[in-house]
């Protein structure tokens, strides 16, 4: 059994979970933060992450921000346990992992980051929608979405035959989008995109995820 | 001896060199790309790097795009020549080079990529600045320095007391707006900033990356 904190930083909720996957059990605590509230530069808050953003993680002696950090960090010191390979097994497929990551962090992640705010969180912030912004970014999505399927074509997964943490860096925006926007047909009406976010959406530990959302 | 290519593809200029460093000595091939011109998507261009982007990378059997995984892969593959540990001798410091790696594509990149833009190219390429913009993004990049000034306050480099590739990643937008902006202040004037700044661009691998740049 391993222990570990994720912190979408909190002063709000805590919530302590158990995370059982096929090999191991993971007992994590998770802190939520009030995302409306201005916190003071000398806070907690801050001295855990200094650009005073989420999420921020906590293992033994190591604290880290920056969500692709912390999933690296994990993938490695945790890879013989859950899904193994995560950030594989050997230096080539690593490079092929880390370039996938890299086209999600540096191609998919902005324009599908805008237009989830701009999509599903705007509206419930009660903030007025950009269309121009919107449409400006689902044309730049629409271009990543295209290399994409032919990439997926190609391969099963994105950084190859198995799932990685290139996959996974996908699944947050793309459930806003295709679960809580009108746009999903953005992905699933491409063969290899649909195919992929099918598979990739419906593992367990996914699920899993989407339901604690819910909650 | 080690051999790679590292292009920047193209079709315009070829050049070969040898980089030697104190323990080994690359070669490596450099192909240069024409910036205005418009590829087509069946060309070898986009057979390298599908977002038809540059920078791409060959070594051995392996093709990469995406210049952070790219490094990563050098740094590993040849972790032992050249600078030893750019990429961490153990998990904790692996981290920590991760998540300043990370801060740097997050929240360094956007603004100074922005900046290094407006105020470098769109002059030399003869387009009209967006003041709006540049104004916006000076104020993103203060806000950005700022922490790195607490953080360079009590470590000697980003991630730790060596310098790495999470150092290594800040040289080429800094290069440009410290040396060839009127916003060199935005970094020498702050005191632990400026130290550091000092510290990485008179590295003699970076000076000579430099002057292959003025040739």
């Amino acid at each position: 059994m391993s222990h570990f904190s994720l912190f979408p930083l909190a002063w709000l909720k805590v919530n302590t979970r158990n995370l059982t996957t096929s090999n191991c059990r993971y007992t994590y605590l998770i802190l939520f933060i009030k995302f409306n509230v201005v916190y003071n530069s000398a806070s907690l808050m801050f001295m855990v992450q200094p650009f005073g953003q989420v999420p921020a993680f906590q293992d033994d002696d190591i604290t880290l921000f920056e969500s692709r950090a912390i999933c690296r960090y994990i993938a490695e010191k945790y890879a013989n346990k859950g899904t193994t390979g995560l950030y594989g097994t050997n230096p080539l497929v690593k490079a092929s992992i880390d370039q996938w990551l890299e086209a999600e962090s540096q191609s998919f992640n902005p324009p599908s980051s805008i237009l989830t705010f701009q999509l599903v969180f705007a509206p419930r912030m009660k903030l007025k929608q950009d269309e121009a912004l919107i449409k400006q970014n689902e044309a730049k999505l629409v271009k990543v979405l295209d290399v994409y399927e032919n990439r997926l074509g190609s391969s099963r997964y994105l950084a190859g035959d198995e799932f990685t943490m290139a996959d996974l860096s996908h699944l947050p925006n793309t459930q806003f989008l295709v679960e809580k926007t009108d746009r999903a047909e953005l992905f699933t009406s491409r063969k290899n995109v649909g195919r992929w976010w099918t598979e990739i959406s419906t593992r367990p530990s996914w699920k899993k995820v989407v339901e604690m959302q819910n909650v």
